[in-house]
């Protein structure tokens, strides 16, 4: 077994074995295969996918070139949820402690924002004294007592990840099925939960634009996951598109088990909405104060669809109950202000100052506010969502690279969404900037991204579509 | 311009203009792109596929990479061949002073043999005192005073093709035709040479087993020399097969060579058949032995077909003879004994003992002689041409890695070829072994190499067809 013969293999459409993908894995963490044999192999994989059972492989591969967290011995059921990214997308934030006042406790491993998509963990970062640098005692002593805990990836999770995204991020190979799925699951299983709730946005501000490819990474996380309630993984067994072979050997049915460990872990997936900003805000410092706001009751009606849809998934999940249960709980730990006092909680004991829930002028602001005026009339019928996540880079709330500082303060308000009217000269958004001349010029083509139209464009749901 | 947007361009199918190709190139040979981009790059290539243009470029930017001979000053037509490689193939020894003895002069530059396919540098060492490291002053001389030279390939010539299939080797990104044949063209264009013969084997014992393959190989290394004798490269313009996408513009048209400038050399291909060693002998002195036989008159069949349809080729293209008075002039120099005579004046030229032409037993002699006999009887119907060649490489007549050490005695004789008629225990070949054990265990393997029928199998042609 050597890495030449396993390229060859997989460049000329063959199958990998387990024990074939953990020396590929292995060898690649540990240093003995050098990087330009690997990135030929991940090249190969780009053109020829895997099928499921090598997914699972490789996700398992790569969670176990580190540590997994056991969180057994805290009582409750363990559920988090992944968002594969978009615009203001700050529902973590509000979620997670909403989750965790009805009773399913979230251990939430979280990103930092990179290219268009915003990072939780840099959000939460905006309220002053917040870390989220956690040791894993910590994490867990306040999943156990608050019922969430935040916190980012240690070097200790998944190095394989970590090593390969790096490899992958500067030879053209990030945009592959099969490495997104392996990438994002390697890390979220090794979080020790016993479920997952995944948020896989489609849309202009989606990574993955195409609904068809939306669902496919679903169900290709969905079969990592293994849990099918019991019945056969017909669908998501193998993945469409990537690999289909004839002959290829769907994973994760009962009978062929034998050969890939089942995960044995719920997980169950929402395709949603993501061709505009995510609510009024996007940004670091003016996602916390939207997200404040959000659990005081004032949350706008987009974020608030996904946000419930998803805490419902979880306490479906995580406490056995139905859809409608959930909804019901959910909203009374919304409006009963439990939701809030989890959030509280939170801050507090990751170091946070609390008093910005009261008075969100102690969170980082900016000094100029640059209103986006409308250059025509009409009905919004589409806004360029991965444009304004380039624009709130530029502007500083976000990053290129992983090691650009952001600006905390910075980021855009949107005060009119798809399908409002607008009349020329009317704001559509404001730039919320702490250097005026870039602020203008982000604000100028900000104004380039709204597409007015005659006619007003019929209404979508958020939820496109639940697979699970 | 970077290697990263330049390696994705190349994924998603599109063309890389001159001046990218020159960038990736370029990057590669001085270091300045890593290892780990380029091999990405190069399984993108392999998936792919350049068009022709592109070809081009990449072969011109590697030729580049080093000195370029300039032999303008040398009188004569300067015309070279080109094997793909195959088992026994010892053509390039006689080929050379006979076609030199016509007038033409003859610029090679070598290989070394590598995998189950010899090497013509090897074969010349195999004569006590050949040497192939001829400095570019003396290969000049050589050529100017004897008419033909040989040596190996220099690390001026080319460098970019020394590391790019150093890395090409190791990372399954050989057998792509694009980097095939700008990897050949661009070391014979580099040796300032006017023509260039090429002799693409197909067959169970050649790098393009199928003939579609050896097609498209021979016109992709035609388009790249650009020359047409005037007519547009209707067939030759793209690389069919290889990138199909509308809208590919042909290169080499007059109206489209402005982009990439031509190469104006004369090129031309014979697909010649290699579905069973060329010749009587396989192994270095033993084809040594068999040249000076040839030249003195005693050729097999086989080898002289391939050898005076090859030098036809060249005359015409050096002389502007007809094809017909091209054969008129080689037979005449082949019978009337010029032709040894210039092999003679290139091995004292190159250091080599010319006493080897009259005593063939100067040369290195194994041992033991061991004989493979038929385990059947009836006509040989295939010969497993591939496991000839790395049964030889295990008698140690050739070798499987660069640095591995050849034993100059060694190898094969052949007693009956395809189409023979052999009873039970019939002598098929011999092993000349310096190992007896060894050379008992491949002669073993050897008589499994060989099938035998009822029926005579029918007598193919050694030139399948003609393309330039």
């Amino acid at each position: 077994m050597n890495v030449y013969e396993l390229t060859k293999a997989k460049r000329d459409g063959q199958r990998l074995t387990q024990e074939q993908i953990e020396f590929l894995v292995d060898g690649f963490t540990q240093g003995t295969i050098p990087d330009y044999q690997f990135s030929a192999f991940l090249m190969a994989v780009y053109f020829q996918g895997m099928d499921s059972q090598e997914i699972t492989a490789l996700t398992m591969a790569m969670m176990n070139s580190g540590k997994v967290f056991d969180l057994s011995d805290i009582p409750g059921p363990k559920i988090d949820k992944h968002s594969t990214g978009g615009v203001g997308d700050k529902v973590s934030l509000i979620l997670a402690p909403l989750v965790a006042a009805c009773g399913v406790k979230v251990p939430m491993v979280s990103g930092r924002g990179l290219g268009h998509t915003g990072g939780t963990l840099d959000k939460l970062e905006a309220i002053p004294g917040f870390r989220t640098d956690l040791t894993f005692a910590r994490f867990r002593k306040n999943l156990k007592d608050v019922g969430v805990a935040m916190m980012g990836q240690t070097s200790e999770l998944a190095p394989a990840d970590r090593k390969m995204y790096a490899l992958r991020d500067v030879t053209a190979t990030v945009d592959s099925i099969p490495l997104i799925a392996a990438s994002i699951m390697s890390k979220k299983l090794a979080e020790g939960i016993d479920g997952l709730v995944l948020d896989v946005k489609t849309g202009n501000g989606a990574f993955m634009t195409r609904l068809a490819d939306a669902r496919r990474l679903a169900r290709t996380m969905i079969a990592i996951g293994g849990s099918r309630g019991g019945s056969p993984a017909r669908k998501s067994g193998t993945v469409p598109g990537q690999r289909t072979t004839a002959g290829t050997v769907p994973g994760f049915r009962g009978e062929n088990s034998g050969t890939v460990p089942r995960m044995g872990k719920k997980v169950s997936a929402l395709i949603t909405r993501m061709d505009q900003p995510l609510g009024r805000a996007t940004g670091n410092a003016v996602e916390v104060v939207e997200t404040i706001e959000a659990l005081k009751g004032e949350c706008p009606d987009d974020l608030k669809t996904v946000t419930l849809a998803l805490g419902q998934e979880m306490l479906m999940m995580g406490l056995g109950i139905s859809r409608r249960e959930g909804l019901n709980r959910l909203s009374s730990a919304w409006d009963d202000g439990s939701a809030l006092e989890r959030f509280r909680m939170m801050v507090r004991a990751q170091g946070g100052d609390e008093r910005v829930i009261a008075d969100c002028s102690r969170l980082p602001q900016a000094r100029f506010r640059i209103p986006v005026k409308s250059r025509h009339s009409g009905f919004l019928s589409r806004i360029d969502t991965l444009r304004i996540g380039m624009l709130a880079v530029r502007l500083g709330a976000g990053r290129m690279r992983t090691d650009d500082k952001i600006d905390p303060a910075v980021g855009f308000r949107f005060l009119r969404k798809l399908g409002d009217v607008a009349g020329r000269g009317d704001v559509l958004a404001e730039v919320l900037a702490n250097d005026r001349l870039l602020g203008k010029q982000v604000a100028a083509e900000l104004a380039e991204c709204y597409t007015l139209g005659a006619v007003k464009p019929r209404r979508q749901g958020m939820i496109v579509e639940r697979i699970g």
